[in-house]
C-alpha cells in the first residue's frame, strides 16, 4: 500500500471551486500533495492547493497532461473530458470516478438507460435527440402535459430542468438532446451518499431528508436524518445500494431519490463525489464527506458515517432583486444562534439566486435544530452593496 | 462593524507553524484574507494562506513592517518581537494578544509575579538572574531539592523545564534567568480554554485533564471531560476565569492548572492562542478552538463552547530511536476505529520527540474513547525509513 503520508504522491483534483475548496481542507490534515485544475484564474481552490493549473476541463490535450502530472486523479465536477480519462486509465492513472462511469452520468438519458438495465426504480421518461421532437410525442400521445423536460448534457445551470405544462412552456427552452420525464407526486426528496473504497469496503450515510418551501417549489433544508420511517429509510438505503453496486464506483456516490406518495423508492440522479446533501456531515458526522472521499480513493479504511448530533443544512443564496459587491447582511445575528457555522463561499459578487455558500445548524434535537435553521433563513440576507 | 466576509480586509498571522494552518482551515471558511509571517520557507501555513512572507519573528523591523500591512495581527507561537507590537498598537493596528500580555507570558518569572500580584493561586517560587545564583539560594537554605527549574524566557525547546534533585542535575542546566519552583504533588494536571472577544464576551471550554504516563511522566492524553468531580471542575474553571479577567485578553487564553492533594488549583502557565489542549475540539466541540480564535478577535459572536461528543487526544512524536524521513506505520489500522483522525503536520523528517502531528478518538462515552486512544496509542508509531 502506498504510504500517502508525508510523501511524494500528488493528487489531481478536476475542477477547483466550493467543493474542492473543503476537499483541499482535508488533504492538508492529511498532508497530502494536491494539484488543482481550474479555467478560473481566482478558482477558491487555488490557495489551497500545493500547485494550481489554470485551464479548460473539457479540453482533451490539457486534462490529459494535467493527469499525466498526478499520481491518481478525482474530480469535483462532472462536466470534464472523459476521453482524456480513458486514456489516462488506458495508461496506468488511477481516476475516481471512473472515465466510463462519468460518461454515464455526464448524459441524463444515458444515466437514466443505466437504471432500467440494472433494475432500479426510476420515474419513467422518453429520450429525444431534440426538444422540438417532444411536440411529435404529445401530439401521437406517447408523452403528455405536465412533464419534466431535462437537458440530457451539463452546462445549463439553472435551466437544466423544467416543468413543462403547456406548448408555450415548450418553447422557451433549448433545442437540444432531452429527456421527458413522467411527473411523480412524491412525499419526500431523499438521498443517501455511499462511500466505497479502492478496496471495495462500502459505507453508507444517513438518509437526508430534502424539505422544499411550499410555495418556491425550492429546498429550503437538508436535513439529517431525514424525518421518515424507518421502513422508508431502509428502503432508501437498500436503492442506494444497489445503485452503487451497479456503478461499483470508487469514491462517494450522492444518490437522490424520491419517496412518492405510495412510499415507493425512485432514484433521481447521481454524483459521483462530495455533494451538496452531505454538507451537514462537516460539523455533524463522525467522518465528513470530503475526508470520506479521501479515505476512499487512497484506499485507506473508511471513517464512520454515523453523526453526532442532527445537521440541518441552509443554501446562503444571492437575494432575488440585488446584483453586485456582495454583502452578508446580518451574519453576526446568525452567529450567535448555538451551534450555526456560515460557510462562505468567497465570491466577490452576487447575482439573483446565485450559490455564494451555505449554514451548517447541528443540535442534539433534530426539531431543534430545524427551529433555529428557520432563524437562520429569515435573518440573514445575501445582497448587493 | 467591519464585514469581514469577503472584504479587502486582511488578517496577519505571526507564525506559520501547525497551529497557524489549523486557523488559516477556518479563516477558509468564512473567506478571511490572510498573511503570514514564517522564518521558515516550507512553512506548513505557506500553501493555506494568501501572501506569506519569510522573515525572523524576532526581528523589530520585520515584525513592524509586516504588521503595517495587514487590518489586525494574530499569532500562532509567543515568541516574536514585542516592541514591534507596540508600536503598531501605538499605530492603531488591533493586535490580539496584546503586546502588554505577551511580554508578561514570554517571561516565565514576569507570568508567576503577575499571578501573585493578581492574586491567583501559583506554586511557590523564587528568581534568579542566572541559574548558579540558585547554589547560594540552596546553601542558604532558601530553597531545597527537590524543585523545578524553568528558563523564564522560550527557545530553549524541550530543556526549558527540569527538575533538579541534586547538585549534579544543577550543573547540566543553562545559565540563563531563571526561576526554582516548589515541586506539588498533583493528582491532575488540568487546563481550561477561555474565549474572550474584543466587546468582552467570555466562554470557557471544558476542563480538559492530561493523562500522564505512569513511568514515563509525559502527557500522553488530553482527555475531555476531565474525569474529575463536578467541584474541581467548577473551581478549575473559576480560577481560569479569574485569570482571563486579570489577563483582559482577546482571543484565546489556555489556562493549565495543577489538582493539587488537596484539589487547591493551582495555576501552572497561560498561552493566548490555540492550544495542543484545545485539538481535541475540532473534532468534539459546536465550535472548535480555531474558529472561536477567530470570532473572538474579528469581533464576531463566540460560538457554543459545549461538546457533541467525548474527545481524547494523543500526540504523535518520533521513536526514540529513529531519526531521519518519516514513516506513519500502521497508521491505516489506527484509521479502521471508530471516530479516530489522525493530523499529520506535514514533517519530512523525524526525530526522537519531535512532535509530528497529533490524533483525535471522539466517542459518545469517555471511557469508551480513553480504550480506544489506548489502541492507537499502542498501534501507531513515527519512524524513519
Amino acid at each position: 500500500m502506498t504510504n500517502y503520508f508525508s510523501s511524494n504522491f500528488t493528487l489531481g483534483i478536476l475542477g477547483g471551486g466550493q467543493l474542492g475548496k473543503m476537499l483541499l481542507s482535508e488533504t492538508r490534515k492529511f498532508d497530502i500533495k494536491t494539484r488543482v485544475l481550474d479555467p478560473n484564474e481566482d478558482a477558491p481552490c487555488k490557495i489551497a492547493c500545493n500547485d494550481f493549473e489554470q485551464g479548460d476541463l473539457m479540453d482533451f490535450e490539457t486534462v490529459y497532461n494535467f493527469g499525466k502530472k498526478v499520481d491518481l486523479l478525482t474530480i469535483e465536477i462532472e462536466n470534464v473530458n472523459v476521453e482524456a480519462l480513458e486514456k489516462l486509465e488506458e495508461e496506468g492513472v488511477n481516476v475516481y470516478p471512473s472515465a466510463k462511469n462519468l460518461y454515464t452520468i455526464q448524459n441524463k438519458a444515458k444515466q437514466k438507460l443505466f437504471y432500467i438495465d440494472h433494475n432500479i426504480p426510476t420515474a419513467p421518461f422518453s429520450r429525444f435527440a431534440y426538444t422540438h421532437e417532444i411536440e411529435t410525442a404529445l401530439k401521437h400521445e406517447t408523452i403528455s402535459f405536465p412533464f419534466v423536460w431535462k437537458s440530457t448534457q451539463f452546462g445549463y445551470d439553472g435551466q437544466g430542468v423544467k416543468i413543462v405544462r403547456t406548448y408555450a412552456d415548450l418553447e422557451t427552452l433549448p433545442n437540444v438532446e432531452c429527456i421527458a420525464e413522467e411527473m411523480i407526486p412524491f412525499k419526500n426528496e431523499l438521498a443517501v451518499i455511499v462511500a466505497r473504497s479502492v478496496s471495495g469496503e462500502m459505507r453508507t450515510y444517513p438518509v437526508v431528508e430534502m424539505e422544499f418551501h411550499p410555495e418556491a417549489n425550492q429546498v429550503e433544508y437538508v436535513i439529517c436524518p431525514a424525518r421518515i420511517s424507518k421502513e422508508v429509510a431502509k428502503q432508501a438505503e437498500f436503492v442506494a445500494l444497489k445503485v452503487s453496486q451497479a456503478y461499483g464506483h470508487v469514491g462517494l456516490l450522492a444518490v437522490e431519490m424520491f419517496q412518492t406518495q405510495e412510499d415507493e423508492i425512485l432514484v433521481n440522479e447521481v454524483a459521483p463525489r462530495p455533494h451538496n446533501s452531505g454538507h451537514y456531515s462537516i460539523e455533524a458526522a463522525y467522518t465528513s464527506q470530503f475526508e470520506q472521499h479521501l479515505r476512499a480513493i487512497l484506499g485507506l479504511p473508511l471513517g464512520d458515517t454515523k453523526s453526532k448530533v442532527a445537521g440541518i443544512m441552509v443554501n446562503l443564496v444571492g437575494a432575488e432583486d440585488h446584483t453586485g459587491e456582495v454583502v452578508y447582511e446580518d451574519i453576526e445575528k446568525i452567529m450567535q444562534l448555538a451551534g450555526v457555522t456560515p460557510h462562505i463561499y468567497g465570491k466577490r459578487q452576487t447575482r439573483p439566486f446565485r450559490k455564494m455558500g451555505h449554514v451548517t445548524i447541528v443540535n442534539e434535537d433534530v426539531n431543534e435544530a430545524r427551529k433555529i435553521a428557520e432563524k437562520v433563513k429569515r435573518t440573514i440576507r445575501v445582497i448587493s452593496k
